[in-house]
C-alpha cells in the first residue's frame, strides 16, 4: 500500500509538514527548512506549529494529532520537540496506512499512533543521510531535515535503518470509575482560547450507559452543569461544557478562557458526576 | 469580470492566503491547511497573520485590509476570527474586483470592503461542500476551509449559497467636530512596535480646510506637536506625528513604544487641534 | 558565477526566505508576501523567522547567519530589521557565492557575511522598481519586497543601484586576553530555550593554546566547569558548557533556561578560565 504513496510522490510536489517547539525567535526553524530545501529542492513545505511550549512531548503529541491526519496521503510529517536531542534516545520514521512521519523516539507521536494506526517503524541509523557533522544539539537540522528530505524524494523508509516495535508511547492515566459512581479523568490542554480540554472523549462517553442519564462536571469546588451545542448559548463569564473539535468533553466560557475560571493547568483531576 | 479571474486560477497554482487568531501554539492552523490541501493538492497556501488577539474582529479587520488588497488578481483570502462559530451567525463569500473572501459574517470584511468595493456576497449554506461531521467549534475547519479551497477549484461563488446585502459591517465611530473647533477621532489599533494607528486618515485630514494651517493631536493631557517624515528625525523618546503607511496618522516614538508613553489603548480618544 | 545562479532560476521555481521583526499580530508579514507574489506570482516564499525583538539588529543578524546559508544556490535571502526605515539610511542587495541578500544597511547582514564572503554589494537606488507611493515607514512593503522579487525574475543585481564597499558592519566586541590568563567574551544571545550563546567560538578555542588544558567559564560569582557532548548528560538543573550547533560555546541546562539560572543578559561579560 505504502507503493502507492511513493508513487503518488512522484507525480505531485511532495508536501513535508513541519511542526516544532523552535518558536519563530530564532533561525531554528529556518535551518530546518533550509535543509529540506537544499536536499529536495522540489519539496513544499507547510508550517503547522512551532510555539508549543519548550521541551513538551504531550503539547506536542496533541497538536500533531489535531492536524497531521487531515492531510492529503502522501504527506510526510516532520516534528521536532525533542528534549533528549544528543542523548541516546533514537529518531524515528513511522509509516501509517496514509502518512510518514519522522520524529525523536520520545512519544510525540503517541496519541497520532491512536487515530492512525501504525504500520511499519523503523529506528533512524543510516549515517549517511545525516547533514556532517552532526550537532549533539539540533538534530532538527542534522538528521531529521535531511531524512524527511530523502523520503520525500523516494527513498524508502527501509533503507534509514532497521524495524522496531519498542517505540515509546506516552501514558496517559486512563478514565478511572470512582466508588461515588464518577468518573475521573483529567486536563489534557488548555488552548490558546483558554479552553479547557479533557481527556474525556465522545467514544468513551457513548460507551458508558450512564451517559443515558445527565452528567455534570466537578472542577475543585465548582460542578459545570450546563452542556451547550455551541459558545454562544451560554450567557458570558460563565464556564459551561461542549463538545470539542477533537473529540474530546472542553469546558468553555464565552469570550473568556475557561482555563483562568477554573484555575486549572494540565494534568488537573475532573470527575464527571452522573445523575 | 470575475470570470476572468477564474480562468486565470485555471492557468496558474491558485493562492489561498490564511489568517487566523489561532496563534500557532496548537493544531488549529495545521488542520486548515491540511483541509485546503486535501480538498485542493495544488493550492499555495501563504499565512498573513495568526497572532490577532483571540476573538477581536477589529484588529482581525484592521490587518486584512492592510494587507490582502496587495496580493495578485484571482487571490483566494480565507480569514477566521470567529468569536460566534456554532452560533446563528453566517459564513460569507464575498467578491470584489480582484479577490474573493471567506469570512465569518462577523465585520471581519468590513475595512477591507471600505478599500475594496464588494461586488458580490454570498451566504455559505451548500452542506455538501462542508467537512462532515460539522463541528459546533471548528468552523475554519470543516466549513471555510473546505469552501475556500472548492473555491480554488473553480466553483463559482453561487453555488455555495444565495445572494446577500445584509451582512455586517463593524461602525466604527466617525471623526466629530468639536465646538472648540478641534477634531475627535480615537486610537483604531496598537501595533507590536507600539505604534499608535489612529482613525483619521489622510485623505480626511486633506479634505478639511484646517489643513492648510498647521495642527496637533491631544492626547489626554499631552500634546503632540511634532509632524516629521520619517522616525529618525525626532529625538528618542519623544513622542511625534507621521503619516503611516496605512494611510492614517500615527503617534510614533523612535525605537520606543509611543503606546506606553501616551498610556493609550485600541478606543482611546484623541483631538486634533488647528491653530 | 552569479550568471549561473541567474541561470538555476531560470530554470526552477525561485524562492524568496523572508525574515524579520514585524511578529504576526498585525499585517506587516502579509502586506510583503503580497507585493512579493504580485512582482512575481511564480516565487516560493519561505518565512524564517519574525519574532526578532523590535528593532533588534544584532538579533536579526545572528538568526540571519544561523539559517540562510543552509538554503540552495540561487536562494534570495529578504531581511527586514529596520529601525532606521524612512532615514537616510541605505538599502542593500549583496551577493555572496550562493545567495543574494536584501536588507536595509544597518549591519543586520554583518555575521553572514563573516560565514560567506560578500562578492558584491549594491545601494539600492533605481525608484522605478519601487512600489509607488514610498511610504516613509514601511520600505519592507515598498522598496524591499519589489526589489526582491525582480531579483528573482531575472533583473541583474546592478541594474539596482552602484556598487559600494562602505556597507555598515556590526562591531562586536572581540576576546579579550585578561593579565589574569583568563580570556574574556560576552553573551551574544539568549534562545527561546533559554541556552546561553556565547560568543566564544570553537574555531577560536581550538586556536588558543590554552585548550590543551581544561577551562571553565566565569560568570558573575558562578563558574561552571562541565563540559558535556549532550543535554542528557547533566543533572537536571544545573548548567553546563557545549558546544551549540552554530559552532559557538554555550551554557545550557536540562529542561531549564540557563539563562534565568546565570541572571545574565545578551552583552553580559563572560571569562573563560584555563587551569
Amino acid at each position: 500500500m505504502w507503493q502507492g504513496l511513493l508513487s503518488s510522490f512522484n507525480m505531485a510536489t511532495p508536501l513535508i509538514t513541519f511542526s516544532s517547539d523552535f518558536g519563530t525567535r530564532e533561525h531554528y526553524v529556518g535551518a530546518v527548512k533550509g535543509v529540506l530545501l537544499s536536499t529536495n529542492p522540489d519539496v513544499q513545505i507547510v508550517d503547522l506549529f512551532h510555539d508549543v511550549p519548550s521541551h513538551d512531548i504531550l503539547a506536542g503529541a496533541f497538536s500533531v494529532a489535531g492536524s497531521c491526519p487531515l492531510f492529503p496521503s502522501g504527506t510526510i510529517h516532520l516534528v521536532v520537540v525533542d528534549p533528549g536531542v544528543g542523548s541516546s534516545r533514537r529518531g524515528l520514521i513511522a509509516s501509517t496506512e496514509k502518512h510518514l512521519y519522522v520524529a525523536p523516539d520520545n512519544g510525540v507521536l503517541s496519541l497520532i499512533f491512536e487515530r492512525e494506526p501504525v504500520s511499519r517503524v523503523v529506528s533512524i541509523e543510516a549515517e549517511h543521510y545525516y547533514r556532517q557533522p552532526v550537532s549533539s544539539t539540533f538534530h532538527g537540522r542534522d538528521i531529521f531535515a535531511p531524512v524527511a528530505a530523502w523520503l520525500s524524494r523516494g527513498v524508502d523508509l527501509t533503507k534509514f535503518g532497521p524495524e522496531i516495535t519498542d517505540h515509546r508511547r506516552l501514558s496517559l492515566p486512563p478514565l478511572r470509575r470512582l466508588e461515588t459512581g464518577g468518573l475521573q479523568g483529567l486536563v489534557l490542554h488548555i488552548d490558546k482560547f483558554g479552553n479547557v480540554i479533557t481527556n474525556f472523549r465522545a467514544a468513551d462517553l457513548k460507551s458508558l450507559p450512564a451517559m443515558d442519564r445527565p452528567f455534570r462536571l466537578q472542577v475543585g469546588d465548582l460542578v459545570i452543569e450546563d452542556f451547550v451545542k455551541c459558545y454562544e448559548e451560554s450567557p458570558e463569564g460563565r464556564p459551561f461544557l461542549i463538545l470539542g473539535s477533537g473529540g474530546y468533553l472542553e469546558v468553555a466560557a464565552l469570550k473568556q478562557s475557561a482555563g483562568q475560571i477554573l484555575n486549572v493547568r494540565r494534568g488537573s483531576r475532573l470527575v464527571l458526576l452522573f445523575e
